[in-house]
């Protein structure tokens, strides 16, 4: 088994990550990140866009299982519990990268286009939840509040996840901020 | 009384409307904006960082009144009416201006880089609330996921007004998102 399991995007994340951190995002090249991954700029352009998606990557993977998962939770499961279940589902992938995510998190706040692009990115899974909640029969416009609701919910969790000192998993800080919002959403 | 009452900062942002729509968002300068306005670049650079900036004029402005209307509330008021009050008292500026408001959503729309400076405003909207809300004693989470869902239902709203027919206010329309989530949150 090799250094980096996840594959090749993977791969050129963690290179990125480790150079962004020791130089800096800015004065980091793609030619740089490629060479440090063992690969050419040329397969770096085949898995991303641009230096930014590197940040980014198994997104839109992470996004076609939520939106899979939600689309099969039990009828029984309330739209919110629907979507929780299905992004702790996909957690552990998260739980097994928590260093490299808190790394990477860094950097993210300390680059404003950086942010911006994540934002791009959550606002394109809140729209594949809201499509989701919609194949479960959920009109508009609850699907596409609850899918953006469960988008907070989710950075909240993400965002504890990263401080906690504890070392609690992402599937243990998305349970508590889901029950937070239940309890929140009851003094609206 | 001139043809631009809101002062300088409005009268760049009708010129660049006019522009973007004319002749499109990437082949209109900064220069020609400031020239379509009457005014010189140096003055458009004294009031916008970049090309970007002049389609979101008077947000800082936006973000302060609701900032100090939240915190104004009647203490009898719950968090998300609060919010919602606030934005009713802001939306009449909005009502005088939707025809441009709906050539800048076309622009909007149309751009990534435009879109992700869109989402970075809206996250900087809910931070304003958070704090607002904080100070009427509103504790975390319920602070941060309150002022999210929050600007959600003002989204929502906004969509909704652009595309009404029958041109019921911001404030109307305001009324009936926030309705819908306190709907929605019961299925929650």
């Amino acid at each position: 088994m090799g250094r980096w399991p996840g594959g090749t995007q993977e791969r050129l994340q963690e290179a990125a990550i480790e150079l962004f951190t020791e130089r800096g995002y800015e004065r980091t090249t793609v030619a740089e990140i490629a060479t440090r991954a063992g690969l050419t700029e040329r397969t770096f352009y085949n898995h991303f866009a641009d230096k930014r998606e590197v940040l980014f990557p198994g997104q839109d993977s992470f996004i076609a299982k939520v939106r899979e998962a939600v689309g099969a939770a039990p009828a029984e499961q309330s739209p919110l519990d629907a979507v929780n279940a299905a992004f702790i589902a996909g957690s552990d992938w998260f739980d097994q990268r928590r260093e490299a995510a808190q790394r990477r998190r860094h950097i993210l706040d300390a680059h404003t286009d950086l942010r911006e692009r994540e934002w791009a990115k959550l606002a394109a899974l809140g729209e594949a939840i809201t499509a989701a909640l919609r194949t479960r029969g959920i009109p508009d416009p609850a699907a596409t509040l609850t899918a953006a609701v469960s988008v907070t919910a989710y950075q909240l969790a993400a965002a504890r996840w990263l401080a906690d000192p504890q070392y609690g998993t992402l599937g243990h800080h998305l349970h508590t901020s889901f029950e937070d919002l239940h309890r929140t959403a009851r003094s609206w």
